[in-house]
């Protein structure tokens, strides 16, 4: 039999079509297929139609080795993906009176009789496993079709995750070509994703050609830039040399912008650039209303760093708290490099923190003018001995222009913190 | 032509396969599909893989009056739609020179020059309508396959919305059958799920007869609840008429703990009750480092009522810059009912607002104790003439318990500018 090296997910149930949910089962299932180096082709939601499910399922079956289905395999008229899977692979359905009796007595224990309409759920297509249910009703299918694995599992995670985990995994780490998925994220902040790829492309072209080859995949969100390289190898040990390797070819081709070469968020990465020198951190913020500081608290442990800060929306807050100079206020007004720079000191010198990042912008969608538009944020920071103010000028929605304020400052703290130019 | 009836979503790109990322994209689009009653029938996740997509694709093609796809349009060669969409439907593609210059225009706007690959974005199938992108280079397409209607639209939701809101819309509303869902969401805060259920079941069965029938979903996250009441009717009028009525009775039996019957979140509707007063907010935040005035000032317009404020996370700043007394931080900790209750007096001082807020807590996952166990947390309110300070005791990660304090405040903050109790 060929090993199992590229698998397809299929959700079943109309609940998993409305605006509100997702199927999120597929992820765990991921996670565990990435493990074994078993590749994920496509994944599908399908509502509670028999021909829906059919024409999902016939598709699958011609691009993947594994099929994964999850969900409708209830006792109700509405559970159709047992009987859908034995009509599509032409299987008899056989009662197993086995299920049939660990589901009565499932009922007996909470004093309840069987309702006739769970002998569905003992129904199994002919040469099928019985992948026993601790948590539920529904017992899980695992069958051999040709040489494609098809695997039914049931919707709710608490009954599904103990299948997986026990009876599945084993089945499929017998079946694999024993080489597993191994991932190293490389981050970057402060150059466009066409700007990143073309910088990069010359490495593209060679990693491909290695054996094992290095996959990689460029992720834009938000203004930030994540580089995955991946690769499938049968030992950790070399394919954490390859990915280090391929990790700093990477880096030095883009320099100063890379913040990681590991994974980690800006936001660790300021906090342990802090905590090496001792360190702790304070935001004056205007635009971004807090969000500096959120961002950085939102790990445990930022205690040992974050001071604290102020919110300065108002300009009250700004003079009054801050000492900005109300003069200045006057002639530059408050979205200016000076105010920035005031706010970064003033910060500072209120909380005592050796490090002061001030902000203040138009996020918009109001308060723009033609010299200062919207999207127009100024970005200072002070430490004991280096300070820098920036004039940014970002453009969509409030919620971005907020987001990339907010990274841009921590962005040009790391690269204060390192001796590096900020561009 | 016949009318749009059924639709599937194609989410195209290969990190929308690994275990971290879902596409929620297709939550939007549903929800504006079932505005104009289009079922969906299934949706998928398909990687960049061009047979794949292919695939995947033609098999949408078969069940569905409208297919929409996302993501895939970049520059890169890793962005696949265009060109296997084309293939697919036999379709010639040609530069779109007006693309090309908006693009170039866009790059030029940061002085930047365009790079070469762009120039893939510009390439549009024959026949198709181009949908222009005010938030990024990619443009959306829309093309007519026999009596099918084909949509692409770029990943990035900034993007995608606009497209979908706009042109998208528009195209379907002129080719669906006429009735639409109309929607209405009572929001509570206050009582969990069940409880919420449990009062207002009655309502259900009575309007599930009611003709056109009212539908109910009730959608908890993170603390909060949500009622769906929809109703699928010709006329806008009419359909307004009974869910306000519904909504009302509703908010009949739930009292109190319903803060909104139109759907607004709590920042606005704190902020409108702020505003009716003329008073302004001030926020001193521990534990939750910002997130208050984070998710106020998510909203433009927020500060004709946010003053600002201060994030305290060492104790200097408590004491130091909001007044907290060193001997009630000694005798109490700094998680303590006082404490909290002299953050938000001292916060109203500092700022001259007439609302301060105080909270502090231990998130987690360090720091807990016997006594005060992680998910502690006390929120104080202080009005002009009235004030409140509560323990809670929230379980949960890090990010959910402080979402659920700074939830909690802003109810709390509500409750009081309405003279109703603080449970």
């Amino acid at each position: 039999m060929r090993p199992i090296a590229s698998a397809e997910i299929i959700a079943v149930g109309s609940e998993l079509l409305t605006p509100s949910r997702l199927d999120t089962n597929s992820l765990a299932i991921t996670e565990r297929l990435r493990a074994l180096g078993i590749a994920l082709r496509a994944k599908a939601v399908v509502g509670d139609r028999a021909s829906d499910l059919a024409a999902v399922f016939r598709g699958a079956l011609e691009r993947a080795d594994l099929i994964i289905l999850t969900g409708g395999l209830g006792p109700t008229d509405d559970d159709l993906t047992r009987d859908v899977v034995a009509r599509e692979l032409g299987l008899e359905l056989i009662e197993d009176t086995a299920i049939t009796d660990a589901i009565r007595a499932r009922f007996a224990r909470r004093g309840l009789e069987m309702p006739e309409i769970n002998r569905r759920q003992a129904m199994v297509p002919r040469g099928a496993s019985v992948l026993a249910n601790a948590n539920g009703t529904a017992p899980g299918l695992m069958l051999d079709a040709g040489d494609r694995l098809v695997v039914l599992l049931p919707g709710p995670p608490r009954e599904l995750t103990p299948m997986l985990d026990g009876p599945v995994l084993a089945t499929l780490s017998r079946r694999t070509a024993g080489t597993t998925l191994h991932t190293r994220i490389v981050r970057i902040f402060g150059r466009s994703e066409s700007h990143t790829e073309e910088a990069i492309r010359p490495l593209y072209a060679e990693w491909a050609q290695a054996s094992p080859p290095i996959d990689v995949t460029i992720l834009a969100a938000r203004g930030a830039i994540d580089l995955l390289l991946s690769i499938n190898a049968a030992s950790p040990e070399s394919a954490a040399e390859t990915l280090q390797v391929a990790a700093e070819r990477t880096a030095a081709i883009l320099g100063d912008d890379v913040y990681s070469t590991d994974g980690e968020p800006i936001e660790n990465v300021v906090g342990q650039l802090l905590q090496k020198r001792g360190w702790r951190f304070a935001a004056a913020e205007s635009c971004t209303g807090g969000l500096v500081l959120k961002r950085l608290t939102d790990f445990a442990g930022s205690s040992e760093y974050v001071e604290g800060g102020v919110v300065s929306y108002g300009n009250f807050m700004k003079t009054a708290i801050l000492g900005v100079e109300p003069q200045v206020l006057e002639a530059d007004g408050a979205v200016s490099e000076r105010v920035a720079m005031q706010m970064a000191s003033g910060v500072r010198r209120l909380t005592g923190a050796e490090v002061g990042i001030g902000i203040t912008g138009i996020a918009g969608p109001g308060g723009g003018s033609e010299r200062k538009p919207v999207g127009t944020v100024m970005i200072a920071a002070e430490l004991p001995e280096a300070r820098a103010v920036r004039t940014r000028r970002y453009s969509g929605g409030r919620d971005l222009i907020r987001d990339l304020a907010s990274h841009a400052a921590l962005d040009m703290v790391r690269r204060l913190l390192t001796d590096r130019p900020v561009p």
